[in-house]
């Protein structure tokens, strides 16, 4: 057998560095210890950096779906109505964990590969002025688009509604300030661009207005329960046993990141997503996003007459790069390229070669390299 | 500073292998790539093996807390009624999520110290036929104690109510055949016996009586669903993002137990546990325990006139062994020592040793060594 050397592309989980493997490699903690308090209140300070937020950040162990979930049943009561902001599987997965929990649910539909317009969302909640929360994917990770965040704060402000965003793709990958944005409550997930395995979920309540919502609340929860994390977290503590191993690789993460500076990542998250979307348009490939690509990931349309299922698995079986297909009615139809998390230019270099020599292997008209010198112009010019 | 190896000895976070740190710290594998579903067949065959069963364990990435509560949200409907065995804190737990979701609780109260009588618990299914399901610890980490369940199992089986056990330490620690003992739902973490850290929790829906609840049940559930997880299980696939590494990290656990073998692994607690008891007895110490104490942990009565919160603080800061202190009402009044999981002789000579010379400088009258021989007699025995 041929020896491959892995290279993960995919939009999570995502590649952790060698020194976060290390620190989660450790002895374990117990999590009453004293080490253990210190760990965690590193981690806060952590999160509120990447998180651009004065409040705190609970985490859960969980996925993000978990945290999303929680996200619902802290902040909604039975037949309260939710807009949620569809266009994309995440965006239906909101919809469908409201509808799980007996809050109604007042769609907004989005052409897959299309952003919202805010428009739409604010005449939505002035024909709804009973909505609670408006929910929405910063960035659809099954479409590569990102969502005006920003515009639909400005709309949400002014109402009694609150507005919570699912960020698992969009922390640490580009700007999205917390507390100056205004954004009610922010979601988000470990194996992202938190360079971590998955298993952690987090959960920022930023506003007053979120609080009393939760406050309100009358689902059901035990597990994911916002006021009982949030007094245990004051303390350094979390509910339940936490997970220890992946909270200690996210002190290290979280170190990183620091070190790094927000500003830099969302640059470098830039550097690559536009060196890619270069490539792939270098090789006469169409871009999945109508407008406004997420940084986190690129979802390119599969050429005419190609077997697009055969481009993930032959990257993978043949030279073991891992990207993504397509998801739901768009299996085939598209690939998805990430570059979130513990990615540089190279991982581009590299899956812009590969994609080049297997789309000629399956019969698409490409001249080799052609993608490849996109990116290095694009990268050359930083 | 004086340089301390580090020694856990609680009742998890247990100790991890280095064997399975050194798998978790190979590259994360993508969870929808084949090398993971092949990881995921050998995981299920492992969990059938561990947990004593031809059916199918889902495995969820929460803290055993979140496994609780999906046994709970899948089995119950609104003002169903269950029965939940208290006298710890592990019991209690069952009765607040049942209570958290509107259900309601039929407590069954005993000592903290003691094990339920099988007979008060006919009784109170006798009284009320009406009730959907009994919750109880197999083994009740907060004192110690082990419940007899297979004398519950043969009560509950003729009645239409149905048995879930929390074995969170007790799979791995002690037989507790799931099919032979006709258990409906079996319930446990990935943080103690299991050898892992904290993230996974695991629920084996094992009987038809168990399913048949599941159908008809009616409270909510979206990130903990039993039969959309079982189905993707099936397909080695799980709901959400699983926590991969953990997973990987449970292939190698569940081979290391399958080399030991399911009756040495028994055997070997059942000696460290009997090593534990006579030792603490030797140097003239209480066992907490009036009855049927469970080989996960022992727990010591505190001696009259010693501060008890001082012996796990000296232990963990003078001596680097963490063991636990007593929970709720028990704070300072008893302690834990755990011997479950990657656990060993020389891991309780070691405690012995070190509570003996805490306690002789807290001003208990020990004579070091005593319970350090009592330990050696019962692990030469075998």
């Amino acid at each position: 057998m041929r020896m491959k050397k892995s290279h993960l592309l995919a939009p999570g989980p995502t590649p952790v560095p060698p020194e976060v493997l290390a620190a989660m490699g450790q002895p374990i903690l117990h999590h009453r210890a004293p080490e253990f308090g210190a760990v965690m209140e590193d981690v806060r300070a952590g999160l509120r950096y990447l998180f651009q937020t004065e409040e705190e950040v609970v985490t859960f162990a969980a996925s993000g779906t978990g945290a999303m979930e929680a996200a619902v049943v802290n902040v909604l009561s039975p037949e309260d109505k939710a807009i949620c902001i569809r266009g994309g599987k995440f965006g239906e997965r909101w919809q469908e964990i409201c509808e799980a929990y007996g809050a109604e649910v007042i769609p907004i539909d989005v052409e897959w590969g299309s952003a919202v317009n805010p428009t739409l969302v604010a005449d939505t909640l002035q024909a709804h002025p009973e909505v609670k929360a408006l929910y929405v994917p910063a960035s659809e990770t099954s479409t590569g688009v990102r969502h005006d965040v920003e515009a639909l704060a400005q709309i949400v402000r002014p109402t009694d509604a609150i507005l919570v965003v699912d960020a698992v793709t969009a922390i640490g990958v580009f700007d999205m300030p917390t507390d100056a944005w205004g954004l009610d409550i922010v979601v988000s997930g470990s194996q992202k661009a938190l360079m971590l395995p998955p298993g952690l979920g987090f959960c920022c309540v930023a506003t007053k207005k979120a609080w009393k919502l939760v406050e309100q609340s009358t689902l059901p929860s035990y597990y994911f329960d916002f006021k009982k994390e949030y007094e245990n977290l004051r303390n350094n503590l979390s509910s339940y046993t936490p997970a220890v191993s992946l909270v200690v690789g996210l002190r290290e993460v979280l170190r990183l990141i620091r070190a790094e500076g927000l500003e830099q990542v969302f640059a470098r998250h830039d550097r690559l997503a536009r060196a890619t979307r270069s490539a792939m348009q270098a090789i006469g490939l169409e871009l999945f996003a109508k407008e406004s690509p997420s940084n986190a990931l690129t979802a390119v349309k599969v050429p005419e007459g190609i077997d697009g299922t055969a481009i993930p698995k032959m990257l993978r079986e043949d030279y073991g790069i891992t990207i993504a297909g397509g998801q739901s009615q768009f299996k085939g139809k598209i690939f998805r390229i990430a570059h979130l998390g513990y990615a540089f230019d190279w991982d581009i270099v590299t899956a812009v070669a590969a994609t080049e020599m297997v789309l000629k292997r399956l019969g698409y008209d490409v001249e080799l390299g052609a993608g490849v010198r996109a990116a290095q112009h694009t990268l050359l010019e930083g």
